[in-house]
């Protein structure tokens, strides 16, 4: 991609009023477009990002057998009624969406009232069980105040998983199958030293639920990380929701020393149990004809959240710093020339060719009308992980001086060597 | 992907309230749910269609330069309040929102309201134009009734590329790249023989819009389809809101003959002018520093409702018949064994093995428990383009049995060949 033909533009400017470290960077770098508090466009570099991010995701439900759905935004105001969600005063943040005919619809912030009566269609007998299905897709939640970028958002990208079981040891042998799953996205997202599973209340069923916290210093939520788990090198923390001074033990070790964090919740996984399977009757039949509910559990992950959480874990005080995997682009080649035809540009273009034909997602910033301390600016706040420029000094010493954004490590090599 | 372990069923029963064939079809083969009347849920066989639908869109739209991003699904009101269609009078199908704070926003059917402000924020300059950037996004119209499956729902996937020019040369110009790009994908989707290039209104700055209607026995729409065009190789056909069987003539050929025809429309190009430019101001400063409006183009497809479409146009009486480059798979196995080490089913297995390592998507029916018509009924009604039937019989003749679900040919061969 060529940086000129970008519709978006990088501004220096601080953003009137983002009160957020990810919303300020995102934008200013023209990778997100706010169309109102807590509701975001994405724009091309951006959506590419998102796409990584969701792509890791994908991958690792697909690699545990879950089948990916997409499930309706809407929902008829009967589905929220069945399971009392609809009154505002059980679930405040549930849009009601007024509709023609003297309806209302629910703008789902989750699935639980829709993917409960879409499988009752299908699933009836112990053979079918157990069984999980996910979905990547939008939700929206009513907040009265957003302002924390796209960490919480009034519309937001999700993933949810739902699964369903005759019993409730198959359902713990699952919930601990997507724990493992949780564990490899967070590794691969390059979050893995950073992110605690935190036990949380657990609802009607469970004595806990667990979130996945990623240390972040304006983080939104206060975790208390055990000490004592952390030398037997594990992350392990309680919320501060259900943390009590006094009293509070470490699940894991039973440790009674923890540590304050800000933190930003990325995941979250419940154990259901027969919660929403109750009120849509949802049952199977086993082996000698007797029926008996279905358990669920379900597994939540942000992934525009998780986006936001990413900038902001790895930033610096000149820009973003995307982890490989997740960058827009791996290269961002900048050629320092006045014109097309300089040894530099021409350099330049025949490197970004070699690396497309290599299937090397890269950037040339062709912008040469542009001056140099601006697209240099550019390049560190855009957070593409290799820099490449190309000039005539780097030419004389034998080829291009190549920026790793992370470390900052600058060394000259030849073109070959890029390739390579 | 192994149909055993598909949640989804395939069903007999017609559906209950389902009046479209599309609905119909694919409810019954497993490919959507119905939440509620023109709302549905993607399936896991449905979503590879949808998805793959979408993949020829986007590589059409990529291919004209156009930028993808993913605009929101919420808008605050004084954005729609501006061009005047917050109105209900203005513009009925639009739901408006209640939310936290005594706010209203807009949940999007369209986005002219808040691509507008977007990149109202980085294009200024006559350099920065024209460009196009599109989404592929759900979204959402508040019909009264709804009935026409994914045909025409309260929430839909579409694509909906602007573009932003100088002039009216210029949009012009882009217009037509845009028709060829059209042109493009509904020949690769295989519906480039039955659809029409539709002449319908143009709204106020424009003789004409376009449609692209596709003859479909079902379509809830009229078309008069000029018979002269057809004879010279061309597909015109004008919208019968613009039709006057005494004074219409084909724009094209100036032809006056017309045959009527039942139709859908799944596509249609708006040239826009200043009619969204205006009310927000979107100017860009010229060479010699005057300010002039900026012309739009609005190009819309829509993503879910051309699968509905390709599920009508080529279903015939045994159930859908997918087009190879749609399909959620290319092949499907169905070994006909009793146990899983008889002879049918560990060769089935073998070939599903292998054809998988080549890189072709198919799945294997090893549910060996129902019955042989059931499952050749089921391969029929999933209209996966090549059945292969491996039996003591064929392995006998020689090797499988290999049917062509859109011709009906049957042909015995070996599996090397199979593999091809």
């Amino acid at each position: 991609m060529l940086l000129s033909q970008l519709f978006t533009k990088t501004s220096k400017d601080a953003v009137a009023d983002a009160k957020s470290v990810n919303a300020e960077l995102l934008t200013r770098a023209g990778y997100i477009s706010k169309t109102m508090a807590g509701v975001y466009s994405f724009l091309p570099l951006g959506l590419k990002v998102l796409r990584k991010v969701e792509q890791v995701v994908r991958e690792e439900m697909d690699a545990i057998g879950g089948q990916e759905i997409v499930m309706s935004a809407l929902a008829p105001r009967e589905y929220w009624e069945k399971t009392g969600r609809w009154d505002k005063k059980v679930f405040e943040p549930l849009f009601h969406v007024p509709a023609a005919g003297e309806n209302e619809y629910a703008l789902n912030p989750t699935h639980e009232e829709v993917v409960v009566p879409l499988v009752q269609r299908f699933i009836h007998s112990y053979r079918d069980l157990p069984f999980g299905c996910y979905q990547i897709q939008t939700k929206f939640r009513n907040e009265l105040r957003a302002k924390s970028g796209i960490l919480r958002g009034r519309e937001f990208l999700m993933k949810d998983l739902y699964s369903f079981h005759p019993d409730a040891a198959c359902l713990d042998r699952y919930y601990e199958t997507v724990q493992g799953a949780y564990d490899k996205i967070f590794e691969r997202l390059g979050l893995a030293d950073r992110t605690y599973l935190t036990y949380a209340s657990g609802g009607s069923f469970s004595p806990y639920s667990h979130e996945y916290q990623v240390l972040l210093p304006q983080g939104e939520d206060t975790i208390f990380v055990s000490v004592e788990a952390e030398k037997q090198g594990k992350r392990i923390a309680v919320n501060h929701e259900i943390y009590d001074a006094k009293e509070t033990t470490c699940p894991v070790t039973g440790g009674k020393e923890f540590r304050e964090e800000r933190a930003s919740e990325a995941a979250n996984i419940f154990k259901l149990g027969t919660k929403f399977s109750d009120p849509f009757k949802l049952v199977y039949t086993d082996e000698k004809g007797k029926v008996h509910p279905i358990l669920m559990g379900c597994y939540g992950i942000g992934i525009s959240r998780l986006m936001g959480i990413i900038a902001e874990a790895f930033a610096d005080k000149d820009g973003l710093v995307w982890p490989p995997d997740i960058a827009p682009a791996r290269v961002l080649i900048v050629p320092l020339a006045k014109d097309t035809n300089e040894e530099p540009f021409t350099v330049a273009q025949d490197l970004y060719r070699s690396l497309q034909k290599k299937g090397v997602a890269c950037l040339l910033d062709d912008r040469i009308d542009a001056s140099v301390g601006s697209r240099l600016n550019d390049a560190d706040l855009l957070g593409i992980p290799t820099r490449v420029v190309v000039s005539l000094k780097s030419l004389k010493a034998g080829g291009v001086e190549v920026k790793d954004r992370s470390s900052g490590n600058v060394e000259v090599c030849s073109t070959t060597k890029v390739l390579g």
